[in-house]
């Protein structure tokens, strides 16, 4: 870490801040310029809150040459982390295909669903069942309800099921799912996230709609911090100026991401987008750009979906979409 | 609200779509054109999601000519709402001045701030007990903690208080809490938002670094529809590119939100701009843009506050920012 | 378009807004509603200027139902466009590899790099003399010398060239140059479109670093309006809060643009990322979603590139790239 | 300037780079981590290219401690500027007021405005002649004509003028005009920069919608270093992803822009929001703020200009905001 003060803090203010920093338990080295003096710290910083040294009216800058996060820092941990799931696994080479309906609607719709994607090729079946709307007045899912009706579609077809957690109290009625998805609009949940640290299930975590990748890594930090290691990152489009996508796609996450942590990546192109015709293509970006995995969505009637209809494939078109994804993943091996 | 088919939609399709709009309780016009037809939804269509008719293959646009958010909505509410907060009042002309610092840290300190404060205008105090970080490293405030030192403070001096809430469990320790604060993180954590409806403890809401007016204003329609009227709306900065400033302050949201609903609006100068040197100027904008109130980071001794230092106001720099919103509103009557 | 009008309108204003809208050439539907007026325009609308509409204060909404761009609209010109450039083409199947230095720095180093991606399979070759820097200080391009030194290479190695114009003053100088080259930040500097749009050069056009869709297309129609039709369009990236990347490469832009239009779409990874072990990962992603050309910066010494060093790769990883980049387009095919 | 250097560079490498920055006139300071170095650099760093060192494969981040411009700086020039118009001024506590249509009509329409807006108090006229728009088949502007025309209402009158110019070919033509302003797009436009750096004008250099206060002030060093100093700097909005006004006004911006630099700067708020109804509260907040004038459009009959009538105010409208203004500009001082 780097600190410059400025050269007009008198010396009681200078010693000050160098004691403050020696008792954090780093070595300090200066380098004194004409209007500022640069402190270089050297040792473990990650515990170092930047913000309080930004806060003293002597210091102009303060740059970490590190990262704030550990146990997601591909730099402790060289090596690819795989996450099982059931009897399935994500991450280092395993390529993960999760698909099924934005919101559970009924015992019929999500079976039917739940065999059209095993056939096609999922690994996983998704489903909502806590709906986060942006209005009070739209479908919330069936809650309880839906829970159990993916359950019953696990038993029937045998896919690991994922699906989206709002609320720490409901932790136990999770006890069956295999993934927990926590969505974008609570990456920043602190409280729902250091609960699901002392879980022992694979979490899901959708990158806020505008949030940086350190942020996004600093919340898996907040899981993995308590105990949870198995995190899986999930890029779903990020809130620009452009409108003829509903995000948009921030592609380059998924390789910066891998360079920044040890953790799997999967692509979310049906949120991203917010148009089902441009799903197959960002797919295939995703398989190309080296993505470990998928998240589509997929309805057997999307023209009567209860929510993101306008983002869904058919059975007929994920098929599709499966196969050339598998055509890409053949040809950047 | 105004549907644009696409004119190659079979006449199925097109009769489908209409019994369906038919069955939401509205008249249909239609407007047909050389490629596309027209149909313009008239009656109350709040309550229609937007989303599902964009789903279909045949509809390639979907309008709003009215916005989706009632309670919140000055069409519907045309003068302003004032909201009671002990013995104090927000809106239609009583100017809010709530400052306090970032976090408690002891009872010495949040008297101290407390009382200097109120001598210098202040009409509630502020402190966080529940603190959002991003790092799970960073100070997370005394929490339960904070909360008896904030009503200690309270006695002490007589100002009414607000804290921010971080989760919906924790209500009850809110009880003698004058405004609960949804923070920016939080404002599309709709179960929150759900649960503090069903209270009736005014809500400072604030906006989401990402989210837009009418996204903010339904987050508000979350709690007013469960029955909790008393919100107060909070500008405190968006996220763009720039970085001289931690947030962008979206002055112009003052005036917009005001025009679109009859709910109180404050501003937040502290976390819009991160920096102190601007606290001051930037309070005097928003006195004159015509907002309701300010809250306005203060501490004791800025340069060790556990976070968010740089942004915080002296006490003595918190009475001349006081003086001077004050001349200003004046000018402005 | 439709024009939604408040009915607190007087009979006049209404009046005379219809006979303005009917003096345009378009018939009208009306469509009346409890507190508005739905007029849907029906006829050719492209020339309609909506901002006037908005502009007057009995209208509450304009929404255009087709694109105001014309000869860059797909709907007009179903077919893909192919732009020949020299010996090689662009478009419906010919895809473009275009690589370079940044900037022309000599002789000898121009003729190197272009040997060196010719023989990796390179279909142009590109490199800057007149250079747009942030800063005054920074090194501005070689400017007539470099474009005098492309030739010499253009001579030696057979590979048409691509180079960026700044100016329309310059279009003389250009004369020889096979592609010429309009970079981001003039996207909208109308004078230059115009002019270019006058020669019979193929003309890259760069998105802006925040421009929506529809104004890069609107700035290609600048070029066609005039005549010239041979526009390529080029995405580059766009300015958002993240900042682990140079620019957020948006993916996304691809397929929509090729919906939207007829023109070819090429993808420039090294602007997008600024971080050359992104180049690759990002080139494939390219080629998957559809793209028609890439265009990626290599120097044959990238640690002393006079500018952009940090995103050029070198002649080795420029041959494995393109290696990596056919298989995609194989395996997409 | 701080340079990080990788400790797994060879010693050639190290060495390699330490004599090209001493050959850059500046002094070293080393300080040694675990895993890397920091160089300090100690002198004037304002002309090192940090892109070139940023492309060094063994460097990891390069920081400046003092900003690259010079010329702008307020760190070199403590005093305000006051740039002088004609007969008036701008900065050091003389507030401009300039006011006038977007685009100039006809004689009749331009001089009955210039009437208009100096007796409601505006100390310049503005009016545009040659527009940049969005798509070609909207209206241009009168060009020539209307410079004409600016100069016969500016000898009506008696107001200097400030009009906006698009190409260095037409300098010439804004002989007699008192100020150029450059607008938003062409902000990055250096060719044309360096031209209006070689003229005495006065220039308004208006801020690009995605660029940042640093970009901004290299713009307005681009036209100091030819020798220009009279430079106005002009907030005008930036692009966000909120839909509800035309731009967001960066109010932050006029307090930041006025620390960094001595240059004047004054806001406009008619482009920034783009809704006339905004244009007085914006004016109000940026006279607080502490801008040293304002930008207002003004048309004598907004609801047929022929463009951008939805943000012109009336001549009343505009009188009524200029004395709101008056007295805000009492209160702050």
């Amino acid at each position: 870490m780097i600190v410059v003060v400025n050269n007009n803090a008198s010396k009681e203010q200078f010693d000050n801040l160098v004691s403050w920093i020696e008792a954090q338990n780093v070595k300090l080295h200066f380098s004194k310029g004409e209007t500022h003096t640069v402190i270089g710290l050297v040792g473990d910083t990650t515990k170092i809150d930047t913000e309080l040294l930004e806060g003293l009216d002597i210091v102009s800058q303060v740059t970490r040459v590190s990262d704030p996060f550990k146990n997601a820092n591909r730099k402790f941990h060289p090596d690819d982390t795989t996450v099982t799931v059931g009897n399935t696994k994500v991450g280092c080479g395993n390529f993960a295909l999760i698909a099924g309906p934005c919101s559970v609607e009924s015992e019929e719709q999500i079976v039917e669903i739940a065999k059209a994607v095993k056939a096609a090729g999922a690994t996983m079946l998704r489903g909502g069942a806590f709906k986060p709307r942006t209005s009070p007045y739209d479908f919330q899912g069936l809650r309880d309800e839906g829970l159990k009706l993916l359950l019953t579609a696990k038993k029937e077809v045998g896919l690991p099921i994922v699906t989206e957690i709002m609320n720490a109290d409901h932790i136990p009625l999770f006890e069956d799912v295999d993934v927990i998805q926590v969505g974008a609009r609570n990456m920043q949940n602190f409280e729902l996230l250091k609960e699901l640290g002392k879980t022992n299930k694979p979490i899901l975590l959708k990158r806020g709609l505008a949030n940086t990748l350190k942020e996004f890594l600093m919340s898996a930090e907040y899981v993995m911090s308590e105990g949870n290691e198995n995190v899986i990152l999930c890029e779903r489009g990020i809130r620009t100026f452009e409108t003829y996508t509903r995000n948009t796609l921030d592609i380059s996450a998924v390789p910066m991401l891998k360079e920044l942590s040890h953790l799997p990546v999967v692509v979310d192109p049906s949120h991203a987008s917010g148009v089902s015709r441009l799903v197959k293509p960002l797919s295939l970006s995703a398989a190309a750009v080296g993505a470990d995995g998928l998240m589509i969505e997929v309805h057997n009637n999307p023209q009567y979906a209860r929510c993101d209809g306008p983002q869904s494939l058919t059975p007929a078109q994920f098929e599709d979409t499966a196969k050339a994804v598998k055509k890409v993943l053949e040809a950047i091996k």
